[in-house]
């Protein structure tokens, strides 16, 4: 994630002039702004605005004249009861934006997430960088056997030098390929629209996302969790460490009822209801499949 | 409007405390946050919080690492730009969160804006105030002979009169009654999410409403126009001034491409070629219906 | 909820004229279409038209060619997969429309579903009817001293005669007045616009409302659940018995792993390895507050 | 597009059984549906289902108990006024599923469009296959010099061999590589999570896209236009088709106020003014830009 000089520059500049404001401000959230976070070999997130802290969403839960808060455990108490029930609107109230460096093919699960305000860098009217997602030999792995959509172990160390050699020389060579095409030089060169469809699915795009706090949540349940892919999950990791100092309160209670939450099935709860009643339940007896059984069970072995 | 000394002094606390941030600041927004603008008889709408400014725009088009600014002209010009030209994506990277007081009735219209975020009041949890929306009898207007969803002429003393009468009594007896039947004195008191349903349309309520530019500009210009009804044009008139202070140079682009703009049908561009060559067109040879006619060209007559 | 002879004939017109298609068909759900199942004293829902079967949700999963049915079972399995693991995108592809015909406060609830589509019959344009929803004397219900917006006890019957009375004769009242407002016998008449202000909450409007099968299953979790409000449960309940018989498959797998599931959270997670290790887990030990231990705790004891 | 044998055969087979419904029946859908439209080299749209007519838009626009139409032509008349006036909600009445097979590079433009359903084909869990979209030479155009994000002139016989020689070869070595990573002969075979980021954008995927027809009528503006790049243009101009056979008297309003309609700035307006007073505007006088000038002047002549 080399940044230019320029690039640099800029940002220290933004950190170096301070203003002043009547809006809340969340102190934690400060300390993050313009800094990128590196994510992979070249991307990163960096925190570029905020709307709202933990107060906020208290003083819109009461639709409240001042601050929301009564008090600061009051405040907490609330957001955990806002949280347990489902009541997601208050949540809504703040609001996150976001520049991402990230590869193509992260990008495309990304934007899946619509409730949420994206500006991505155009390839119609502007050049991609050379620059490419190679994973580390730890992160490459083979095909699950059990799971379809997801990865086992990690390859072998010549399978994966194989890999790793096709992975970059293609994606150079198609790079080498795009830059020809679109030099002026003794030629009249392909329109930039056209030419970046050589480019590989690693090669690194960037966006101004921006989203709310409710629907940050849903984005990070789901991608911060084991089931998501490895390369979008270093996302989500990355923000969720923002998100805790920004909003600590709402991030305690998303890791609270969220991200260790648990669902359970009608056959789960009464499955449940026999075990804690001294029944030894089978899946056999559980009325479970058998894949439901294994996923349901593992939950109470530490 | 009155608030409570209480309401007053919270409002007076928050714009007491400047803090300090490196997020992007509006020096045009800040001179309105937490202040109430009135709005109809006991209605207001005040700025609660903000994000961006003119330059996170240009910032966001441009998926820079710094300000969007290269200059204060050229950022302008790249605004008009994306407004012209249907880019609502940049727009959307502002945000504005409003605290509003309005009748119910202009709530119903107002809730239909469906991309935004909300937090009213709860008639099932809270009780309301005794607060209804009486019009002025400079606004209580007859209904249009010509349009079925509009009015027409103010309506003479007497009827006014007895329209204002009817209005004040039946919303004052039916809060009376719903007072009645909540207290708890020698009663069981019936549940809140029932007696509200005796209270009249015009009672007020109460929103926390958050939107991001490019949808604010929407319901502007749906709402700040001459065929939506008063109430809720008022509102967004109160709004658009807001607004024009906070994002100035978005404000006057959407002045010039939407608020102040015409969208002409095939027919009415067919007809303009004509009439631009020299040609004398009437209806009749206009290809228009007397009523799309009417309304093409009452455009070019000041 | 009585119709007019002509709204009947109109019906009976629609259900008298089979025609063909190549479309997906489900005969339970052409059981249902057009007529209206009656809500609550004057309101209704009727399906006007459903777009898919429990087998365009496989079809889609799978992005096939054909029919998504390889096998009624195979697709069941599916079905459930997809529901237990929060894969949405799938049941997105069934639509349903309906047409609902309730009272402005329930109204107001259920618009706040915001992925949906809605067309609503206008005050502004046109007289609405002199219909109030009146609660029966079994649904009127004291205040909850427990839940802040929930109800208690029946009230008693001199109380019960009371508010019935009040609700009658306001509603009634408000209605000759604004029959009278708008009426252009000897005077002017006031705008329909502005003569609705003088109606109360409990009068009966009607909308087309239209909504995936996903977000429709989201609608019914949160309004079919006990914690909704009774005059919105009924209507959720009457689209529940049409969704049953729709998408068998798919509400089967609703019921399952969403209407009888059970959310818990971290610390949920961790009493109940610990009670299923033998532990005698009390509020003390739990570490939850006394509130969310009772809740938790209750779902344990049949 | 060739489809196999089978794929053939099951799309055979859904034409060959038609069901009987009640629901509204568009004969104008009917005949397109299942069957593929060919796009570009190797893509297609198809259309899977549709729910609703033009009577539908008039029924749901009166909120009525039976069919909306009181007659064609009145629905027509109806309909026009709808769209002229921007009343979009029963437009959304309306709604389409297709079939679409496209490269990746014109999904990731598609998919920014976010009022819609989509499932798309996982190369998480699938391989994909090797097709690839390699554009025809009369397709292959130059930078345009005065357009940052459009084309220029078709590129010259040499530059133009040289360029599909590279698409054609990074393609093939590309999938070629992507085939032995995830091969498990011999080897560990590396999860497809992770192989296809060697694929390039020019790669066809496919999905299921579900919309309604307002939302589909703002895509189709968008990307029928001139403007938008040729390779989602065809798609778009393919789906026109299907919409105009669906829909006729709104696909015709769609024509006549949106396709063949412009939109003027408030400048603009009033340089027509003047123009039609018989004044001479010059881009001087007009206060408009150089660009804008030029963009307003090209309207007015044919």
């Amino acid at each position: 994630m080399p940044l230019t000089p320029e690039q640099d520059a800029e940002i220290a500049d933004l950190r170096a002039t301070p203003r002043t404001t009547l809006r809340a401000v969340s102190e934690g959230a400060e300390q993050h702004l313009y800094v990128p976070k590196p994510v992979l070999d070249h991307g990163f997130v960096r925190m570029i605005d905020y709307m709202g802290d933990d107060a906020a969403i208290c003083q819109a839960a009461r639709v409240s004249y001042g601050r929301g808060t009564k008090s600061v455990q009051n405040d907490e108490g609330l957001i955990r009861y806002l949280m347990r029930h489902w009541h997601s609107t208050p949540f809504e109230m703040c609001e996150l934006k976001l520049h991402v460096k990230l590869p193509v093919f992260v990008a495309r699960q990304w934007i899946r997430h619509r409730t949420a305000n994206v500006n991505e860098y155009s390839a119609r009217y502007s050049i991609l960088d050379r620059e490419f997602y190679i994973p580390r030999t730890e992160d490459l792995a083979a095909q699950s056997s059990q799971n379809n959509q997801g990865r086992g172990d990690v390859l072998g160390p010549e399978e994966s030098a194989r890999v790793l050699d096709w992975l970059r020389e293609d994606a150079h060579r198609a790079y080498d390929h795009y830059e020809q095409m679109i030099s002026d030089e003794g030629q009249q060169g392909v329109a930039r629209e056209l030419a970046r469809m050589n480019l590989p699915a690693n090669i690194y795009t960037q966006w101004y996302w921006k989203v709310d706090l409710h629907n940050l949540f849903h984005f990070l349940r789901l991608r911060a969790d084991s089931h998501a892919q490895y390369e979008i999950r270093v996302y989500a990791d990355a923000i969720c460490e923002m998100v805790k100092d920004w909003v600590p309160a709402a991030y305690r209670a998303f890791e609270e009822y969220r991200l260790g939450g648990v669902t359970l099935s009608a056959s789960g709860v009464e499955c449940l209801r026999r075990m804690l009643a001294g029944e030894e339940v089978t899946q056999e007896t559980s009325g479970m499949s058998a894949r439901e059984w294994r996923e349901f069970n593992s939950q109470w072995i530490t």
